[in-house]
């Protein structure tokens, strides 16, 4: 049941036409008063839903969210602000809020103005059909190249964390990530839920990488309504969020554009935790340890050229050849500097990549989709 | 003619068995005392033939050059070492020269053993095959997944430049690039070379992309041994290496792995020439930008949100929506933060991508190869 799953929260999906036959308009709102954070892409290309949603958010709390997808409204200049102001007074007015106690997020193709009638006509719809059971609906509404819906739930010690995402290509999140919206019926002050959201965000959706891209609409939502009545366990609440983010965080690399194998990459002992992020990073987005994981070919000396090409600190992340180890999907092939000459087997739909550089304590995993036809495909068609 | 092509150099290229059945030995000599310089990768995993190359031009100055395709000879500790070493000493004794008077260059798998007794036969038959017209051959013996060999020769002011490249993926140069041999009868005392080959190489073969991927091999290398005669013109030998550079990088760009369009990328008015060279790589590495180009999309939106997370300076470089516009094969998409509605055509081998920041006067250029089936075919399958 996703975002309707914590008590007090109502959703919808519909089809207003933005998409040409998909249900493409999203709403949820919380029945209680609620509080709530959020963060957004790092991208200097900012869509017109992020920019007025952040001023939302630094006037009020957000009691409400309203996503459309077909139409990212990013590029869209000082008109695409102005729709997004639109989507969130027309949500507002129906649903009885100030327009400033709904955010806007959009996803869908860059530099096309949003369809302002349709999605006003869309919330007519959508406000009247908001549900207790409209989680799904609402998960299948914010869907692009995504060939599932995302959801999550965690209920423990009286409440419940529970999440949607969507997500297929253009990912490669900065400091937030692609659409999320967590709902909580777990209790917090204002304010507070900044603190809980981010370091989960940090260690789940910061951490995967489909394409290397990072999108111009990235955001994700928590929003807590305190519903549940439940005593405060905020260690309890910390594993939950962290839990449902990297159950979301899974399933869009899982079902990342085309792909058809999932890469663990696991990297210890580098210098730093940045370098060893970098070259988590680096391996992840290689097109060519990518291509090689599709071919089904267990071609490790990529791994090793893209762990030596990793940005960091204005240089390449410190690697020495003679001090690394790597383990292939359970088979050590390169250790000391020299290869085992063992061959390891590539079936399946995880690969596992180990990888210890020998110089610190420095550690980061990522999870990473393959580059197949199918990624080609769904991208050069995406819009024509 | 190539590397041949000024006076005093030799070259040819043979079967030596470490491919199926295609050329996989290069030798190139002068047959006068030549001085020299090299690039190389800035890849921490350093191959083994790149460690040993540097160790000999800290030495005396180059006087041949041994490639072999096939088998990189990176991630090979010290047995690889060994092996380059033994290429350098075998070739010596065959060409009289000292072995640290020779360069050794390998290019291929990453993580094989090279087979050392091929490559010792290989010789054999490629020292007394060296002759005046064995560019071309040694061009073609340096190949890898190049559907074609690459040569440029600039002849002017009574001397000559030549030169020969490989390269086809894992082609994102850092500070050097893939493998190019630059051959020149002007005359350079010792020491000299690198001044002239760092600049021009900088702004050729660091400006291209195919895939993003900064190999464990690359490298370039000039030999000038004044066989010409000719009086110094420093001007327009400078130019001269320059236009063999800017040669051979376009024809790798040009048969970049799977390719079928050609990226011409230019950045304007950024607010430095760092943020400028980011972004401009930035667009380039862009697998929705280069799925796009295949698919004859105009999707220029995925432009400006590659631009806008271009990493620099340990952040974003700086990018303003408000100032930034677009031509889009030559179609004004986006003017002051907002799009104009015009559709550009996208036909044809060539797609020129020109983006003003209206930030500053910083501008860089780079050359790109869209990403099609064919990129994923060629590298799914490589190895296997």
């Amino acid at each position: 049941m996703s975002v309707t799953a914590p008590r007090g929260f109502v959703a919808s999906g519909v089809s207003a036409g933005i998409r040409r036959s998909q249900p493409d308009l999203a709403v949820l709102r919380s029945t209680e008063p609620a509080v709530g954070a959020a963060l957004f892409t790092q991208n200097r290309v900012l869509a017109a839903p992020l920019i007025v949603s952040k001023a939302h958010l630094a006037e009020v709390e957000p009691q409400a969210v309203v996503i459309n997808s077909g139409v990212a409204n990013a590029a869209t200049g000082v008109r695409g602000e102005l729709d997004a102001v639109a989507t969130a007074a027309e949500a507002g007015r129906l649903l009885g809020l100030d327009a400033e106690q709904v955010l806007v997020l959009s996803t869908g193709v860059i530099g096309v103005l949003l369809p302002l009638e349709k999605v006003t006509a869309g919330l007519a719809q959508a406000v009247p059909a908001l549900s207790a059971d409209g989680g799904p609906a609402a998960a299948v509404a914010i869907m692009t190249t995504d060939t599932k819906p995302k959801q999550a739930v965690v209920a423990r010690d009286g409440f419940v964390v529970g999440g949607m995402a969507k997500g297929a290509g253009m990912i490669h999140p900065a400091l937030a990530t692609m659409l999320a919206v967590l709902t909580t019926d777990y209790p917090l002050a204002p304010g507070e839920a900044d603190a809980f959201l981010r370091p989960a965000v940090d260690a789940s959706f910061n951490r995967i990488s489909v394409d290397g891209e990072c999108s111009t609409n990235d955001a994700v939502v928590l929003l807590a309504n305190g519903a549940s009545g439940c005593a405060r366990n905020d260690a309890s609440f910390t594993a939950a969020v962290r839990e449902v983010c990297a159950g979301l965080a899974a399933q869009i690399v899982a079902d990342g554009e085309g792909a058809t194998v999932l890469l663990e990459i696991e990297v210890a002992g580098a210098a730093t935790e940045e370098d060893a992020t970098a070259i988590a990073r680096r391996i992840a987005t290689s097109p060519l340890v990518k291509t090689a994981a599709f071919g089904r070919d267990a071609n490790w000396g990529r791994v090793l050229a893209a762990a030596g090409s990793a940005p960091s600190n204005g240089g390449f992340a410190k690697l020495d050849p003679g001090s690394v180890s790597l383990r292939f999907n359970g088979t050590q092939v390169f250790t000391a500097g020299a290869p085992t000459a063992l061959e390891p087997s590539l079936e399946g739909a995880v690969c596992r990549i180990e990888l210890d550089l020998g110089l610190g304590v420095g550690s980061a995993s990522y999870l990473a989709s393959d580059l197949t036809y199918d990624y080609v495909r769904i991208n050069a068609e995406y819009r024509t």
